[in-house]
């Protein structure tokens, strides 16, 4: 840790954090400067909060030298992590895709979705059995029951399933049905939920909050890897800034930020980031021309009559025209699809 | 709902939209101008995503015109929500201060708060027992164990609790110690905790998130009022925004905002809506200048060994000040504090 | 336009919205609905403030129908508008590609960056030489002397020559120097520069704002195009957000939402969308996947040594590599490049 | 300056920065902790990008330990500046108000709004003649003929002129007829005209630009007291964020915030900073209370007929009421207004 003091700082005051770091366990260097002191302290301790030097009498500013995330980190596994269900390898050559409907709305839609999602060459079918609605008034989900129709669905057809877990009670019915468990975007600060998830041996799709710094998105990974499971896969999803045109911003930059901060694989979400089933194309090619490790989408056999998301959501046909695309990029970069 | 067609639409297209209005429940009205076409929707049914209109063929775009809250809304109780707790009475002239440590760290120090809470003139005391940590190797907070203790430093002063509910599962818990439900800035769209929250028959003290629009925090009460519990106290705890001098924008203009759009009462957090203690007093003062119908603020009684959130604790002699100052400024609007 | 009163408005406050509408130009029609009244205002009236009529007693809402720029919209010149510069053809099947430094330091670090630029395949130099820097003690570029060397570089490899225009003064200094004259983020918005850039027969290449939504970016645009200058080229070059690790927030989604809604060439410039020389390649390769119609990068023989921008500003191989495969991305969507 | 390499750097990228750092004129110290080596650089030059560092290899962060702004910081000034202009101090314990109509209209417009002003109480009219109307179809202002017709209405009146320079070639036409020269928010970094403000020998007022940072704000300031300009007033006036409820989120805490970085005095602008007429009240209490210098606000004799900005544009007994109001409140802060 650097806490720089500011310029004329007190030699009581300079005293009184060098105490402060030692009390802490730091062991302290002091380098005076013409103009500023400057403190390093080194040790054991990386839970502090700069913050909490920031306000001390005399202080200019303090900086963190130790990331706060270890197991996420790039260095903690520099050859990357490959995430494998049977012969689907997240993370490796090969850009995976996730696609399927917003929410499980009946046995028959799951049933033409999966015919879609395989057909198109996808890996894994996604679907939401437990739907956070912004509005409690909005359709909420179809619960077990959806999920064991997205499973059946899923089978018949080759596909493995993703799904969302809105709380760490239903952990033990997902584990049931799906093979990977997602967390969604609001859910991404829900410790609780992140620390049981760390005691699960089944695969996280972590998406990014629409207002998480990269950083906070590496802490939540943090909080699954430091409870053993080690197959987290992150997922960009569009961000909340000024612009309203689209519906979030799809920060694709994350991408290669992320591949190079983490040796986990980086997922894209072109559906939640734009919003509009029209920016999905051109925005799927995008994160995979930025180094996206996969996409997931919505598509849906009739979109106009989805009960959720439908604006968001692809017809069949430009799914398989997303597929052909993203497979023409993948291939311009040395990548398969 | 209002649907725009785009100059020059098809009669086709604007067939196929009044065709899915009429379909959703709506009746339908036509009305057409030199350039544009506009269909209003009149009808029973108010949840649908404008967006799935916008991307229909020939649609230019798409307004929603009844509110999608109802109780939350001002014109539902036009007097004003009160929330009556023994004498207390929070969204009435005087203006409440709630103050605590961030986290409840021992017997001794939860005793000290309470005097120093007490002694102020506060009428109710805050602090952490199951702590939100960004990182995984923070502090968790202490428990049933700080509930415990709190409560009895409460009662001891005369004092009411508030404390936050991380989890629906822990809602039987809270309820034993709390007088107060709180729900964190990062829990604002958890939304199985919000529905079981509408369940319960104590207040519930309800944080913004802090990329949540004024419109998403109505919503997050929306779901808590529409299970039956009406004692709903919003609270600004600032957002996220491109400026990081201070650790969030305190929106003291949500204040004012939300008086005029709904009944509930509205408080403010000026310690986390900046992060920094030498903050604290001036933005005290700004958001019940701005009509807040009280405040929120972390106090210690040592903040530079707090466990958690020291930089923006303010210290015992500065709270004093805070409560002074805050009556001066409530006297000059004609409240009390 | 579309007022919706509020629920409950009165009669006398419909009245006085209509007396006021008819008062500015509007035919209205009034439709009223169970719950809200909607005035529909048609007629030659388009520069209102929508904001003027929501603060009128009983005014729920207000919507413009109409956009507020027209020679900028598609719908204007459906076919797409093509920049013509001698064989050079912006917003045609090929993928343009300038570059350059930051600033033209000296006659001979912008020849080397000519020749770079030149070999590689790009078509156009850019290079300061009036710098806009926050810091008044930072370089302010060289002036005249700078456009004048540049020139002669460009004209020694057969290259076009941008560079930017700060002030409306400096335009008969441009004009004689530069084929395009660009105008940079932070002039997007300074209206006595872009009407004089309408009376300028020479194309403008115009980058939006850090904070500038794409219909303004439209309305800038528009100024330009109203006063008889129809060459203008958008640029899309990140925008600020609460995210810091990169510079900025690269919009690469902004790119295909302005190919739908303007028939103007649209270019990205990554090196400053991200502020890191690591992250220009995969996000040029994300743009040109997303349909920009080129792109603009900073190159430096020794970026290390830049005057300005040198962390990201591309080595030469770099640049090299980062033209290679822009043209396997431009191929594989049916481009050349 | 401080660089923080990353953790096993090699000696050879060690050496590789202290030899830039050298070429570059600083003195370095050399620090070898556990993990991280840091290197703190000392002397003369603090014009360099740390992004410069941060991308040369082994290197993980790098950190500016001096200000970028001298002339603006506190230290440079600690008892404050407090501009005169005749009898009315702005900066000191007196709490300024400037008002007046967003443009000037008409001879009798401009005397009716004097008149409301002054009535009131307050020191300054303001008024635009040169409008930057973000629609090339917009009013554009009465140029010259407006600034004269506003300061006959002042001199009648006793009050001073505040109005807007949109551009360097406008500033001699501003100082014959203002009393004060306003530089708004989107100008607020024209570096042209900030320096040829420093060569002016009249008070400016700098609007904080709606995406610029505290340290921008700053830094632009520094272009003006660099020049030799001392009179500087620094105003918030709303920042741009995914809030849309209001027009802009009014970062009152930023006025506390500048008052401790700065020497300069500091104002609010609660017209533009909300956007709509019913919260500037609320939102002049909450700046006065926050620790503003003074307010500038928007006031017309009938804002409904306003030709700009009506919406935001108080009513004569408004404004009124708001001048009371912030007396009331300056008074229970200790100060005057």
């Amino acid at each position: 840790m650097l806490v720089v003091m500011q310029e004329g700082a007190e030699e009581a005051q300079i005293q009184s954090v060098i105490d402060r770091l030692v009390e802490m366990g730091f062991t302290v260097h002091r380098s005076t400067g013409v103009t500023h002191t400057v403190l390093g302290g080194v040790g054991p301790v990386d839970h502090f909060e700069p913050a909490d030097f920031e306000v001390m009498n005399g202080v200019k500013e303090c900086h963190r030298i130790v990331s706060p995330y270890k197991l996420a980190s790039h260095n903690f596994k520099p050859g990357g992590t490959v995430v494998r269900l049977g012969n689907v390898e997240i993370g490796g050559n090969k850009v995976i895709s996730m696609a399927g409907p917003c929410s499980v709305e009946s046995a028959e839609q799951i049933e033409r979705a999966a015919d879609i999602v395989a057909k198109a060459g996808a890996q894994v079918i996604r679907g939401g059995a437990f739907k956070p609605r912004s509005s409690p008034y909005s359709f909420q989900g179809m619960g077990e029951e959806g999920l064991k129709l997205m499973r059946k669905a899923a089978d018949r057809h080759g596909l493995l399933v993703v799904s969302e877990v809105m709380d760490h009670t239903q952990i033990p019915l997902l584990l049931t049905y799906s093979d990977i468990l997602q967390v969604g975007a609001r859910n991404m600060q829900n410790f609780n939920l992140l620390r049981e998830l760390g005691r699960v041996r089944k695969p996280v799709l972590l998406k990014r909050g629409i207002s998480a710094t990269i950083e906070e998105l590496l802490l939540s990974a943090e909080y699954i890897l430091s409870g053993g499971n080690y197959d987290v896969i992150l997922c960009e999803r569009g961000i909340r800034t000024f612009e309203t045109y689209t519906r979030n911003t799809f920060d694709v930059s994350a991408i290669p930020v992320l591949k190079r901060l983490t040796h986990l694989p980086v997922m894209g979400d072109p559906s939640h980031g734009t919003g509009k089933r029209d920016y999905v194309l051109p925005m799927a090619r995008a994160a995979v021309a930025a180094g996206a490790d996969g996409l997931i989408v919505e598509v849906h056999h009739d979109p106009d009559r989805a009960i959720s998301d439908g604006a968001q959501t692809l017809r069949p046909e430009q799914f398989a025209e997303m597929m052909q695309q993203v497979r023409a990029i993948a291939d311009a970069i040395g990548r398969a699809a």
